[in-house]
C-alpha cells in the first residue's frame, strides 16, 4: 500500500472541530485560537536513522535536518515558527554526547529563526534512533498560503535547484522561511507547497488541492550539479533526478502570470545568490504535461514514495 | 545514564523566547501567544510498541492510551485540549486494518473531549510500531496549574487508586480533565502532576519545582484491587506496587491544609464513583518521608525509570 493511499483512508472521516480552518492536507494544520490578528500553524515531522540520515552522519547535521524540514512546511505557509518540542525516541544503546551534539544542530538552527525549544520527550526505540519535531508557528490572517488556490494561466515558480540532495543538502539546507515571507509580503501568491518529495512527488499535492493540471517546461526546470553528476555516473537523466529526487526543501508556488517579470527582477535584488525559475505554467486540463524538444507529453514518474 | 539526567544536560540551555512561560520541566509547555483571554498548552508524547503495549493488545485501545496519555498532561495543568497531530512510524510489514482500528481509538477519546485530530504524518519505523501525539490545549489566564506551587503544610492527594495499571488500566485509563477544571475552577490548588512513573517517581517533581518536601501516609494511600492481587501473588507489598508502578494517569496535587475538609465533601457530592485521597503533607524538609506501623522513614524507592 502507498503512503497516500494509506493516509487517505486514515484521514477519511478525522473528528474536527469550529477552530480548524485547514486540517489534514496541506502543509501545516492552520487553526483559530482566537488571536487576535493572526492564525496558527501546527506541524510535525519525523526523522529516523539509517531511513532520513545514516548513523554516520554527523550528529549536528541529523538534529538540522529535523528541525529544518519543520521549518520548511512553516515557509510553505509563509509562516513565522514560535515554539517547537523534540521527542527523541533512542535506541538501546546511545551516546549521551551524540544526542548533546544533536541537540547543538537544533538548537543552533531554533535560534536562527528564533524558535523556542519548550520541551519534549525521551523514550525508547530499541533498534534505531527516531527524532520527531513538532512545532507552532503562525501567519497573518488573510496571509496563509495553501495548496489549493492555483488557478489556470498561473506561472509556476521554484526557488533554488533540484536534484541530488542525498550528496549533502538534505542534512544542510536552509529552509525558505524568509523567501517564503518576502513573497507572500509582496507578491499575490496562489498556492504554495515545499518539496519533499520530489518536483513529480509534490507537485500533484497543489494539483490535486486546486483541481487543475500542469505544463512543464524541461529546459526550465534548474538542475543542481549534484544531480548532474549523478546522472553522468549512472547514465540515468538529470532531469529524472530533478523531477524524482526527494528533499530539496524548495518552495514551489503559483501566480497570475502577469505577475511573472515584476517578480523575477524585485527577486534576483532580492536574493541574488538563490535561483528563482518559472518553470511552467498551470492548466484547466488535470494531470501533468512536459514539453521538450520531442514536443509535449504526459508525465508518468512519481516521486520518492516512503513506502515503495 | 538515567532517563532525568539525560533530560538535564539536553534541556540545560535550549533556546526561549518572550512568549515562553513555561518551557521544559512541566506537563506541558504554556505560551503566551496573545490570546486575550488565554495561554497555549503545547504537549508531545510517543508509546512503542514492545515497550508501551504488546503488539497483542487491541489496536483500539493502543490508540486510546497514545492520545489519553498527552490529555492527561494537559489535564495536569487543568487545561482544555484542542487538537492535536498523529505521527505514525510504520514497521515495514503493517496491517491497513489494525492502523484503521488505531486511528478509530484515537478518534472516539478525541471526540469525547472535543479534540481535532488535525494531520500528522506517516514514516518508516523498520521494526516496530511507534506513535507520537502532538497536543495542543490552553487554560484561562491565571488558571494554570503548575509543578511549583506547593507550599509547606499543604495537603497532598491523589485522585483514583493506584498501582496494578499493566493489568489493564494503562489501555483503558480515562484522562481526569473534567476532574481537574473542576478543582481549578472551585479551589486554590497550589501544584499538580499526573502520575505517569508512579507516586514515588512524580511526587519527586512537584517537590523539586517548589523547592519543598513530602511526608506521606502509608495507609492513605488508595492501592488498586489489581495492585493488592499482583502483590498477592508476587508477595512483595501492595504499598510497593502503589507507590512504584506507572501509568496511574491519576491526579496529584495539594492545597491548603483548611480547604482539604470542603475539598473531600465536595468532591464526594461531584465525583461519587471516583476516590478522592489525602495521602500527606508537604513539608518544608527536603525529600520524602512516610509514616507506617513502625514509624516515620524516609521513601527510598523510585517511580519507574524508562531506562533503568
Amino acid at each position: 500500500m502507498k503512503e497516500f493511499e494509506l493516509i487517505e483512508r486514515l484521514t477519511r472521516s478525522l473528528p474536527s472541530s469550529a477552530s480548524v480552518l485547514t486540517g489534514a492536507g496541506d502543509d501545516c494544520a492552520v487553526l483559530d485560537l482566537r488571536i487576535p490578528d493572526r492564525l496558527l500553524l501546527f506541524k510535525t515531522d519525523a526523522i529516523v536513522q539509517g531511513v532520513h540520515f545514516e548513523s554516520t552522519a554527523p550528529p549536528e547535521k541529523v538534529g538540522h535536518k529535523a528541525l529544518g524540514r519543520c521549518l520548511s512546511d512553516i515557509a510553505a505557509m509563509a509562516g513565522i515558527p514560535t515554539a517547537a518540542l523534540v521527542t527523541l525516541a533512542l535506541p538501546r544503546e546511545f551516546d549521551p554526547n551524540y544526542l548533546e551534539r544533536l541537540y547543538c544542530g537544533i538548537n543552533k538552527l531554533a535560534r536562527q529563526f528564533d524558535v523556542a525549544i519548550v520541551g519534549g520527550e525521551t523514550t525508547t526505540n530499541p533498534e534505531r534512533l527516531l527524532i520527531s519535531i513538532s512545532l507552532l508557528g503562525w501567519v497573518a490572517r488573510g496571509k496563509v498560503l495553501l495548496r489549493s488556490g492555483a488557478k489556470p494561466g498561473d506561472a509556476l515558480f521554484v526557488t533554488g535547484e533540484l536534484g541530488g540532495s542525498l550528496a549533502g543538502k538534505h542534512l544542510e539546507f536552509e529552509p525558505r522561511l524568509a523567501e517564503a515571507r518576502w513573497l507572500a509580503e509582496h507578491f499575490q501568491i496562489h498556492a504554495m507547497i515545499d518539496l519533499s518529495d520530489g518536483l513529480a512527488g509534490d507537485l500533484p499535492h497543489i494539483l490535486k488541492a486546486s483541481g487543475v493540471g500542469a505544463e512543464l517546461l524541461a529546459s526550465a526546470i534548474p538542475l543542481s550539479r549534484e544531480a548532474r553528476r549523478a546522472a553522468k555516473a549512472s547514465g540515468e537523466p538529470a532531469l529524472l533526478a530533478g523531477l524524482t529526487n526527494g528533499e530539496d526543501f524548495e518552495l514551489l508556488f503559483t501566480m497570475a502570470s502577469r505577475d511573472a517579470v515584476p517578480l523575477l527582477d524585485s527577486w534576483k535584488k532580492q536574493y541574488p545568490h538563490t535561483l528563482l525559475s518559472c518553470i511552467g505554467k498551470i492548466t484547466s486540463a488535470k494531470g501533468i504535461a512536459i514539453r521538450d524538444k520531442q514536443g509535449l507529453r504526459p508525465l508518468t514518474v512519481h516521486g520518492y514514495e516512503h513506502f515503495a
